[in-house]
């Protein structure tokens, strides 16, 4: 190669024209070196030669001279400077990265992973609290004082299973609030849900291991049972929750069972005493359940009924994982969550915790128990509780008013979202897409179902509460309505 | 069974004493339903009759009765209360659970989790900086300041690939000081260095694929890839870094090889510009280098030697993941790390990232970028470098004196740490074990290594010297000394 064809594209636009001259020069020089259009042995001119051949400063061309004889791309003796002898890529190994189909894209699970939709933070988003509500100053003052307290020693790698302080705090109210059976030490606090559930996923089953997930369910927590290696099975549900056939028990036995059991994500449904009984008595000694009690912190059950405490209670050092999060009632970004395990696997559980995860947020966690054990979380719920309890109803009434009284909503004895099903006429995800258009968000309950045999995907829409604004509510439930209309008689040319 | 006999236990020291007694009443019918001593359709005494015969307050009966009623597992009908008829689990399933060894442990793959040391975070803990010299104030500031900027809709679920201001100020300053090749949208910020190894092992290969592990190495990399099924292959390590031989390329063709190339862990060996060249030659179109550039940060080479800059930089568009972590550089806790993808595949890993984990961090995340940005943390590395270096010959010095000067003495081009390799004769174990008896803490070069045909598994020390006091050392060097003479003389009984 001609070195002035080479410094001829020194100028061009490809080189990063806003990096200076001589970084330029050298990444241009290296470049070459690297892909053989300079070959080893070749000799270079001097710094001075080259510098005037190419009208360029001499210190540019030595600073580049010199960068690549430090890093060993050149080489220097009595009579000059030469390219020293590399293994050479060539161009074409470029061109073959470059090709997206070629063999080294991503993995096979990787392209199998849940996409989640880029939709708005706008009502009715499922999944979110409302953040305005939330009691900012104090939140920012207990993390203030937190920051305060803690050491260096604590700053550098925190315990992997999360802050004692945390631990006990959650155990107490746990043992308190939700009947689940659990000291301490049974308790892992991780950055969020999902890697709780990953936790789960890889400390409990091996690939290939089979795992029944709730169909339709929560997406999620398929990508991280895809991501872990195992095999997903969907599960229908019905209105006591997911409903296996006797025949699943013989033909797939579940190593994991994931379940919702408050409040059925997202159809609703409270998962029977029958069924939870039926679910530890047939797993017993062959598999686990992974209890995700994602948002029973807010119940809004008739006062006659009161919510079934957790499967984890039920039966003491049953194989359950109960699940639970901080993300609904604090705020997502905050990625608290946690998880019980039975006493028996508590330590050997948190070797694996320790060996799969650095423990961080020290300061976020310890801001957390003081704002458990102070009352402040309780006041939170406590003030939250009616305010949702109203969205909720107004919600519905809104829905009866705008699409009829017959309309099927589903769900409601727990959380901030409502399930409107709709008939198999309308599709979902058009409505959806229409309703964006209006300035509202909704989810279309297809995007939480897998078809299979008997198993029809639903139709609907997955509306949450948690951010609506009350006076609000009948003209965004009118938008949805007209967005409806709109899908069912203009449907989109197939 | 027996009602009496039931009652019998309620004041037993099994029942958590501490709760009140209405609460022990309602555990001890729900079990005895459960475990079905008392059978579905039995019939309970009235309330009022229970509480004379057994002595208790007619309210703690009837709080018991209620909740139970309110859960299913008491009917109420005219004849007054029976026990519900629901399934059945038997004490035996308590007892089969409870067996460790039972088939409902944890994974196989948890067990093969490395086990960290649970070592006291003193001199010469290797992989910490010196967190008390970190600007702390400084830092507190940035984060007040992000906490009032931030916006609730940040504070719900962030990007998951990090917040766009840091992926700037992390792009800039990646390419400016490393020679890395990229543009923001090639960066992704995620927890910590080992869930980006786990992200790119899970994104970029399947399970059952077989990763190139340097041995010795970094032992979280090796739980990383056992957690994500992965064959994990080790191999050997020279003075010129992971020296594969030309039978390996051909009988273990790796998906993914792990390199620490800056200062190999635990050996420091820097990985020739040679190697360099021949892994991405060889690799192109047919597998992932993944780049860890744990701490090049703190480059201590003579002068005249300039750093290699990264192996991403050496090719546009190679199948190189390049890894960095705030931990050393900031605190661990921090939790704050970030991959570079080659730009052809950056969208689709976006996509798997946002899959695979939730976004968090918000304030964390801006209040690094202007960290960053202005100065802040230029300024903190060029306040510490020398610092280090001193450390790192105070150390250096002390070790020559102590175990005379023919010591071999590896690594130290780069980063926090240096390693002493030792006779195979001490065990590194026990000389370990009788340092933290002298209140020194040192890391048995053994723990790094895997034993393999013609890969015997090598006898040191690593030491980290970043939270080292420079007038401690020689003293600290002198205890390790005394260590490893009584390690030599009176070795354990086997």
């Amino acid at each position: 190669m001609n070195l002035d064809q080479l410094l001829a594209g020194l100028d061009a636009a490809s080189v990063s024209p806003e990096q200076p001259r001589q970084q330029r020069l050298y990444r241009l020089l290296k470049e070459a070196i690297v892909d053989g259009r300079l070959a080893g042995g070749a000799r270079l001119p001097s710094s001075r030669q080259l510098a005037a051949d190419a009208g360029m400063a001499r210190n540019t061309v030595l600073y580049a001279y010199q960068q690549l004889l430090a890093e060993g791309f050149l080489l220097a003796d009595r009579r000059g400077t030469q390219v020293a002898s590399l293994p050479q890529l060539g161009r074409a190994g470029i061109a073959g990265a470059a090709d997206e189909m070629g063999g080294v894209g991503l993995s096979r699970r990787a392209a199998g992973l849940h996409r989640r939709a880029d939709e708005p933070l706008l009502p009715f988003a499922p999944g979110v609290g409302d953040l305005n509500a939330f009691p900012w100053s104090s939140w920012a003052r207990h993390l203030r004082k937190a920051w305060g307290e803690v050491s260096a020693r604590q700053l550098a790698y925190a315990e992997a299973g999360g802050e004692p302080l945390l631990l006990r705090a959650l155990a107490d109210d746990l043992r308190a609030r939700r009947g689940v059976d659990c000291t301490p030490e049974q308790v892992f606090v991780v950055a969020g849900a999902q890697m709780a559930l990953d936790a789960c996923a890889r400390l409990l089953a091996d690939a290939g291991d089979t795992v029944w997930l709730e169909n339709p369910g929560y997406t999620a927590v398929r990508s991280v049972m895809l991501a872990a290696g195992l095999q997903s099975l969907p599960v229908p549900v019905d209105g006591q929750g997911m409903a296996p056939g006797e025949e699943l028990w013989k033909s797939h036995p579940p190593r994991l069972i994931y379940l919702t059991p408050s409040h059925q994500y997202p159809l609703g449904a409270v998962l029977s005493l029958e069924r939870r009984l039926e679910f530890l008595g047939r797993l017993a000694g062959s598999g686990w359940i992974i209890e995700d009690d994602y948002d029973s912190e807010f119940c809004h059950a008739s006062p006659g009924r009161r919510p079934l405490p957790a499967i984890q209670g039920l039966q003491s050092d049953a194989p359950v994982v109960y699940v639970g999060t901080f993300s609904k009632l604090l705020y997502p970004g905050l990625r608290i969550a946690y998880m019980v395990v039975p006493r028996w696997i508590a330590r050997r559980f948190g070797e694996g915790i320790a060996g799969l995860y650095r423990g961080g947020q020290a300061v976020e966690q310890r801001a957390l128990a003081r704002f458990i054990e102070n009352g402040g979380l309780t006041r939170h719920l406590r003030a939250m509780a009616p305010i949702y309890r109203r969205r909720q109803a107004l919600l519905r009434q809104a829905l009866q008013a705008n699409f009829g009284a017959a309309v099927d909503i589903l769900g409601g004895e727990a959380g901030l979202h409502l399930t409107l099903r709709l008939p198999q006429g309308p599709c979902d995800r058009e409505i959806v897409r229409r309703a964006a258009g209006l300035g509202v968000t909704a989810r279309a309950l297809s995007d939480y179902g897998v078809a299979g045999p008997g198993q029809p995907v639903e139709n609907g829409l997955v509306l949450g509460y948690g951010m609506a604004d009350e006076k609000l509510i009948p003209e965004l439930v009118g938008r949805l309505a007209r967005a409806t209309l709109d899908a069912v008689q203009h449907p989109p040319a197939q």
